[in-house]
């Protein structure tokens, strides 16, 4: 099949509007649902009252029922004796008022004797007498139209005599997974995983949690294989049974992308392809009046395309104004540069750092569905825009909520598998706080502390004249200021190699030019360490195959040697054992976090000393392997 | 029974942190759910992915799989031929990328030709291709603990091979109605509403909804009737079948409260009686190791001991740190004096006026649920304070969304019905405005908006001299000040009688001293209007019996009426009509909302303005009864 390769790319604002114009036909609906089931739904029109709560006179007080006449002229210098039945009942908060008694006298305001009660003060007629219909009467409005049921809504209801109401009917979206390389993960982890070529079908369940998240009602239809006659059928049989189709993926235009074809058989296109990054490939289109909607398949570009199409059309159902998504203004710490084609979604993790909210752009790949998990939000580059400038406020649409991330200690700088038990370990403690760290590598990180977007910065340095870490750094790139480091862990460093080291790669000299080497990203610390090491032993970069194959982490080298796109990389220990690879030392360097002496005092520093030299940090420690603890959670304060 | 009148009252905070150390032994438990099952659960521990993703390496973008050596020296001048299957083979993005094939070239990049494709740059390993576990490392940290899981994090599960996850098991909460008085909804209301005496039981289902909004889940049991030896049998079940068990209500001291006698004798008793109001008589207690907590009966107090006690103790299972509340600053527009025995919540309406967060309180008793649902927030006056002067910033509570009460039309003055359509009206249509109303009477209201406390002031301000509506008074009032009044309707003033109008009442003159009247309170413009007929006819208010009997809208007058409270009293015909009842017109007057002039200006007030004007309100107004409107909408400017 012939490739369509050019989209008639629209701009997002402009596709939208004609979608929901070409939709204008869609209204909410109501539905009847009972009282005790509406928490959370929304109602569709005004609400009445059916009775008037309380339904009659009764009593707000624990004490006695009285003819009001009867307490006249009662006072200190002249009680007036109540008797039983002559002048008094007995009465309990809820109790009914009957005539000939109009009021009621507290039991804390009664002198008791043998003959009755005496009282020193009158009364008047209501006193402590919740008159009916004093808290709700028949007819009243209860509730508006719009208004969403809360717990104590229910109880007002059902006081009010209403046991049913209308509320708007959530719209049902349907969600068709397609592709002959998608497999249902109950089939593909039976197995142990995927199998070659093979990729577990995840996006339906997130659309399906969007679509719970969002008040609508989700429905999964099976994998439809590339096949057009198939894909037709399929999506024929969801518009009969869904308020909106969603199909996922084959909306772009490769030679197995049939979603156009089908919409364009079925129905009507409207869009096929928006000028947003991730995302490009949507289809907005319409078969027998229903919306029906492609959607690329990549984990990120799905889950934007679906917020800024999906969630607007389910809006129509709703009865609702378009998003209220949380935004927040943050200082980007590096130059986002972007294209002029496209309005960009940039992942960002967020921290506030002296008083300043500071955006650090995530990885930007449209398949790194990690980074989305670990994102605090969206900094967004306008369409027309060239990028934005470091330092530059950027406006951030937010993925948690700002009190957590005022609560964040914020790690910029080099990558451990540590850190990420660390931030466990502060979360557990449940006191709000939690750890948020951002592998630029060692310089980078000192960079960031250096323009203060990061509270700590994990460092390992090598400084090549003396073998010493950290320190030697610090010292040049703070002048003047007062530092400190927390020591961490000394670890293992030195090539990850393949199960029993076929190569018999023992030492930097053993990576000749026939080995496929994995390196890591400039300014990385272990980047520094294997330049040192070359350097030492007179060998060039130039005879490294793979040098520039650059991997952010020490995971990623790992997985690298053990899925065979690389014979070995340098890294720490703990990622070769823990994907069952073997290991050859080449250091045993200092892992510290660096920080101004004055952040120390931070409760968010003082939690993070507390989780690091706790005992459970301890046990993690042995069981990852590959570290040592002698000075860990020790302070050493560099003046200047 | 004998009364134990007073209870050993402990002070809130003391209460809870008691509670809570009995309470030590409780820890959040584990539980295993589906990870498709999981939206909305919080992680019990940190969750690690058990296979990579991508599985293999696999194709970024659809185009060609090329050995990336044979694309050397590709350049615009000495392009290179690629020949199937020789040096490349056809992918689509998420194509397995097998060797010898190394890199993509992105379809975008060839030129067909007959032969093949010609490139004109050469390309590298790696190249396009997303290398196994580039999104995902086997044993990585997928999730921390204490996270809450959102749609997108199911679908990084699934694709880490996780499909089931360890969270943190609900608590369940067990509720126990109690009460001779009491009766099920569904039975009171097969009956066309409650026996005189019996009360609709509705805070099981408060309970029931504010147990699950907090994460937990919920099991009601049958009301209990006041007898000791049920009420203990069914706590005995209840702590063998629940967490946390709620008794409610009978935590009092009156004759017929047994949960505390029946809490002491299975268990233990830690606190009777809390000194915060409403809510005081609380009951928290301990059988068999369970939490045992009774709740107040009435709905404002059983809202507030359910979030102050029972919430903190969900809590504890839930390894939720204590609240998340959020709070406002506002400014109090009237002093609410307390006493120095108690903490006092003041249910509050909130309003932003001229750039200042206004917090308007309501009634103040604990029966008054209506004020509830009407709440923003409440408003907490410190024990031993003796209260909050008027205009002091005080901290509210939040029962709204900050961001839908920046969005509120403020009215403060006289109450007609009407301003409940119009706010359905304002929601109906989506635009995130509403209209909140505080009933205060016209004059009180016009006081308000002196003060800038309102934007908008409901007044029919008779002018006893001319007998003309509202002008003269602001003209008074306002000195220097452009003002304008919206007209809204005239509507029928009156007598509201019984069905038949039994006592044959015609005038005013007919209020002789054997009828029972029921007044407005002081500044309502209908109390102004009478006090008007009484001196037009020379009779004295000595003379009205009841006339300090005051209701404080047209609808509590009406009640009052039909459920023979009193024989008569002042209000409009919709609130007649709507009860059934008969009305005897008194004067047509003129209901308008005074402002000033550059309120006009604002969003809302013009929103406001459109829901006026509409035919809808029209409809509504001609069903409702008694109101005309030759004038609605139009603006009167009053120049100073």
């Amino acid at each position: 099949m012939k490739r369509n390769l050019y989209l008639d790319v629209q701009e997002k604002e402009e596709a939208l509007e004609n979608f929901l114009g070409a939709l204008a036909h869609i209204r909410p609906e109501k539905q009847v649902v009972s009282v005790t089931e509406s928490l959370g739904r929304v109602t569709a029109e005004a609400v009445y009252a059916r009775c008037s709560s309380p339904s009659y006179n009764s009593c707000a007080m624990d004490g006695i029922a009285v003819i009001s006449s009867h307490t006249k002229g009662a006072s200190e210098n002249s009680p007036v004796l109540l008797e039983y039945e002559k002048d008094y009942v007995d009465v309990d908060t809820g109790d009914m008022i009957r005539p000939p008694y109009d009021a009621v006298i507290m039991a804390e305001d009664l002198i008791e004797t043998e003959d009755g009660y005496r009282i020193i003060a009158p009364t008047h007629p209501f006193a402590h007498v919740r008159a009916v219909g004093e808290d709700i009467v028949t007819s009243e409005m209860v509730l508006p139209s719009g208004h969403e049921i809360r717990a104590i809504d229910i109880s007002v209801l059902l006081s009010a005599g209403v046991t049913e109401i209308p509320v708007i009917r959530r719209p049902v979206a349907g969600i068709i997974p397609t592709g002959d390389e998608m497999v249902d993960f109950r089939e593909a982890l039976e197995g142990g995983g995927p199998e070659d070529g093979k990729i577990i079908e995840t996006n339906s369940w997130m659309f399906d949690g969007l679509i719970r998240e969002n008040g609508g009602t989700a429905k999964r239809y099976g994998i439809v294989p590339d096949r057009p006659e198939m894909l037709k059928k399929a999506v024929l049989s969801a518009v009969e049974e869904c308020d909106i189709v969603i199909v996922n993926a084959g909306s772009s235009a490769g030679r197995d992308d049939y979603t156009i074809h089908v919409i364009r058989e079925l129905g009507e296109v409207l869009t096929h392809g928006v000028a947003i990054k991730p995302g490009k490939p949507v289809i907005l289109g319409k078969v027998k009046g229903r919306p029906v909607i492609g959607l690329p398949g990549y984990p990120v570009s799905a889950y934007l395309t679906f917020t800024e199409f999906v969630i607007p059309v389910m809006n129509l159902f709703l009865n609702r104004e378009r998003g209220r998504e949380e935004k927040i203004k943050a200082r980007l710490t590096k130059t986002l540069m972007s294209g002029l084609k496209y309005e960009e979604y940039v992942r960002v993790k967020l921290g506030m750092v002296d008083g300043q909210m500071i955006a650090a752009p995530l990885k930007r790949g449209a398949g790194a569905s990690m980074s989305l998990v670990k994102a605090d939000g969206f900094c967004v580059i306008p369409q027309n825009s060239e990028g934005i400038m470091a330092h530059e406020e950027v406006e951030v649409k937010l993925l948690r909520k700002p009190e957590q991330i005022e609560k964040t200690l914020v790690l910029i700088g080099s990558h451990d598998i540590i850190l990420d038990v660390l931030n466990d370990l502060m979360k557990e403690k449940r006191s709000g706080m939690s750890l948020s760290s951002t592998h630029v590598g060692s310089l980078a990180g000192l960079i960031a502390l250096r323009k203060r977007e990061t509270h700590l910065a994990p460092s390992h340095l090598l400084c090549e004249e003396d073998g010493s870490y950290n320190e030697a750094v610090i010292r040049e790139m703070f002048p003047g200021e007062r530092m400190a480091i927390i020591k961490g862990v000394r670890r293992r460093q030195g090539f990850i190699v393949k199960k029993g080291n076929p190569l018999n790669i023992r030492s930097v000299r053993d990576i000749t030019p026939e080995i496929r080497y994995i390196n890591r990203q400039k300014g990385a610390g272990t980047r520094v360490l294997f330049d040192y090491l070359l350097k030492k032993e007179g060998i060039s970069p130039a005879n490294i195959q793979g040098y520039e194959n650059e991997a952010a982490t020490h995971m990623s080298v790992a997985v690298a040697v053990q899925k065979d796109n690389a014979d070995t990389g340098m890294g720490i220990y703990s990622c070769a054992k823990a994907l069952g690879l073997d290991f050859v030392d080449a250091a045993f360097e200092e892992y510290d976090f660096v920080t101004y002496a004055e952040y120390l005092e931070l409760p968010s520093v003082q939690e993070f000393l507390c989780a690091l030299t706790g005992e459970e940090f301890g046990r993690h420690l042995d069981e990852l392997g590959g570290y040592s603890r002698e000075e860990i959670g020790k302070i050493r304060l560099i003046s200047p």
